[in-house]
């Protein structure tokens, strides 16, 4: 029990500190270690086996609409990232540059990417030739640097992990659906997969991608009420096409230039399933992004019987398709318990040596802690009830809190006020006005997060400068 | 018939010039694009979901001895890179220097790794604390940067894909065995996925791995007679855990140093499946590994009745858990069956009116082009064994080849008559001194490729000096 204690004493509340919650999750979990490269971190496995559970649900989805992937360079000459000139200023600052290869500095340096517009876009211009190559739906796994000022794990690191769309079409109609399409296929994996609720909409001019005609997000409330950008999805139309010069016969063999789009998603998700769904014991994993959905927790393991059932019972449910573990260390059943919360894994199954004779065993659901007694003749059936129960709880719980946290302004005033003492989302009204943007954020330190496809008209007038609105905004402080 | 010939027509024949048929090969099977980076090649879709099966296979295998896969910064500053003599030695002449991070000089420059051994080690440092912790088994997939002189396609580029996996064992003999398990994984994996024949043998001290203190590898044979190197696997000892300060403390509750290992295989496969399988008609891919096992190719489609039944056996066969695609576009036949030969699908099903009436297909080989008419009725087991016969026959095939150009010397003169003029491996008595290593390079320009596991004793002396004979040896020219 002290040891059990330690561990579970070692996180600090969240109520008490957010910011510091979540780096305790984060070690304690063990899905990261700091590394001694500033601002990069090491991910450990139980970090990187939520990774390539999101790579391999997000793959599948992508390949199930034709995206094929592809493998670009990692470096972009600083000529050929200058072609486009939004981009450039908006990536330009944040690159590391590399200048000598061996022992020779280089004839032109080269950036680490930061995104790969560039390399894309010079492929294309090599590669389209024809209506018959368009669509081109390539995407890419790959890491990408940005040289941040400050880092926190997964939110803002140096160097992260991701998957970036590329895609090239006949016509600004076909970009634009395909933008949709990506948007639509991360809110359904998030919602879905993650448990996580998510607002779509449209990033103001503001906010959008460097190089965009328009940029698509979706955007998800933490515990803390903050939001997170979690998936970004881009129509550029031709502009960037026109400054590489993609350009395509038609089928009346004229030459066309292709709409591009691109789309992505990061490492940050993994950020987002510990801020959404994480407690203070530590992370809670939906089921279906589980590396390790069981924990199997003998109870008085030395009794004859228990650890040889604990393993057939894995065996069992390891056949049924279930991602399953034994802990059958030294350890208290008290630790591994805690340990087991700390890590998130959604179910734990005891079984000791009283069960043993009465044929069952204990499930104890992470989220809610509830118990129950089943018999181990519907192991299976009850197992995939309460995995089942347990995600779409997760959802529910997440959507709720999200819809708690989200508030109305039409006064000034009164928008303030909700910023600075409700954390959460606040919805109001806005004239398109760069400046206004500009002065809440001054004011409020909150961003435009969306101009939610999902429009509604709270009042005729900007929240700010009172001239007419033409759209709703979701408003807020973001990670 | 005129454009199909053109397609063939492009590549060079492999006995005219072997090098050039490899660039055709894979820039005609659409494989990689050259980039604007210098060095750096684009890896399209149908290189990239070799690698993605590569990658399956392996991954799994790992796994299954324990593997968990991590992630680490891609960046190593120089005082890291440096706590390892010979490894900096054998590294910094061909790495790639970060200096700057956004519009900032660094204080300290930075590599993008060549290899990782220098930050598992920093990590490991930390990590490992008690016997408890031991063993630690991880492996990460990432892209590593070599600054070479020279590049081609797959087989050296300034970057590559790989898989490196780094462990840490309480003891040497725990570390000797991991080193050998991975490197007869590997060996089985080219065999029985591959079906690539691979010798399995320990490198000599010059041509092993800088900072290792045994390597082992596997070598194959290209269809031109030279040596690729395709998998190696290090056993440190303690010679890292010493530079890094890596220990734990034992049992005994006495500090000791872990013994390391690492081993790796790289995008460099796909050259080697390139060079052993291929043809003039292009690629070969084993079925195995092959993205698409099987292209259906509808014979007068505009018939009635021709592309739907095409449609019917892809969906009956993706069931039946084939990889299938339909070429129902409207190119001719002809031009059809080239391009699925260039490409390398292991079976064409070809189906017209004709065999609609008679239920039946016909199925030919890649690589045999032997054409067998077969009833629908028995359509899965028929293409089943066609890929397994195929499967198996082209290992063979590799084998035989192989061993018919492998030779054996025991005087000076026939040995340097043999690399000459035969192309292939010359096995040969070898004293252990590196300057008869020098010799023969500068004699020949062969190296010694490994000191086979299944060792021979051709004669008493060594075949360059005439003293004692320690080892037989592979020699040859390599890749
Ligand atoms: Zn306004
Ligand atoms: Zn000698």
């Amino acid at each position: 029990m002290a040891n059990e204690k330690k561990l579970v004493e070692a996180i600090t509340s969240m109520e008490e500190d957010f910011a510091q919650w979540y780096t305790d999750v984060v070690k304690k979990a063990e899905l990261i270690d700091y590394s001694s490269v500033k601002g990069c971190m090491v991910i450990k496995p139980a970090g990187y086996a939520i990774w390539e559970n999101i790579q391999k649900e997000l793959d599948t989805r992508f390949k199930a609409t034709g995206v094929e992937n592809v493998y670009m360079p990692m470096f972009i000459p600083e000529s050929l990232l200058q072609v486009e000139k939004d981009h450039v200023e908006g990536f330009a600052p944040e690159v590391a540059w590399v200048t000598h290869g061996g022992l020779e500095p280089l004839q032109e340096r080269m950036c680490v990417r930061p995104t790969s517009e560039t390399l894309f876009c010079d492929f294309y211009a090599k590669d389209i030739q024809s209506h018959r190559d368009l669509p081109r739906l390539y995407n890419q796994w790959c890491s990408v640097v940005r040289w941040e000022k400050t880092t926190r794990p997964f939110l803002r690191s140096r160097e992260f992990l991701w998957q970036e769309g590329h895609t090239a079409h006949a016509t600004e109609e076909e970009s634009e659906e395909r933008t949709i399409q990506m948007l639509n296929l991360y809110a359904d994996f998030c919602e879905s997969v993650l448990a996580m609720p998510v607002i779509k909409g449209k990033k103001t001019d503001k906010e959008k991608f460097a190089g965009a005609e328009s940029t698509y997000t979706i955007e998800a409330l933490m515990h803390d009420g903050k939001a997170l950008q979690s998936g970004t999805s881009h129509n550029f139309g031709d502009g960037f096409a026109k400054a590489f010069g993609i350009q395509y016969t038609d089928k009346e063999n004229k030459l066309q230039y292709v709409h591009q789009t691109s789309w992505g998603m990061t490492t940050r998700l993994i950020g987002a399933i510990i801020m959404v769904h994480g407690d203070n014991s530590g992370l809670v994993l939906p089921p279906r992004i589980a590396p390790t959905q069981i924990m199997i927790i003998p109870i008085q393991q030395k009794k004859e019987g228990v650890l040889e059932k604990s393993a057939a019972l894995k065996e069992q449910l390891l056949k049924a398709g279930f991602r399953v573990k034994v802990d059958d260390t030294d350890k208290s059943p008290g630790w591994k318990f805690s340990e087991a919360e700390m890590r998130g894994i959604p179910l734990r199954i005891e079984i000791g040596p009283k069960d043993l004779e009465a044929k069952q065993c204990v499930i104890v659901r992470r989220d809610t802690r509830e118990k129950v007694i089943v018999s181990l003749d519907e192991l299976e059936t009850k197992v995939a009830e309460a995995l089942e129960t347990m995600q779409g709880d997760m959802l529910e719980r997440a959507r709720a809190h999200r819809d708690a946290h989200t508030y109305e302004a039409t006064e000034y005033e009164e928008f303030n006020k909700l910023l600075d003492t409700k954390p959460g989302f606040v919805k109001a009204m806005w004239c398109g006005d760069e400046a206004c943007e500009l002065k809440i954020k001054d004011d409020t330190t909150a961003t435009s997060r969306c101009m939610p496809f999902n429009q509604e008209k709270l009042s005729e007038k900007c929240i700010c400068c009172g001239k007419e609105a033409k759209k709703l905004v979701y408003w807020g402080k973001a990670y």
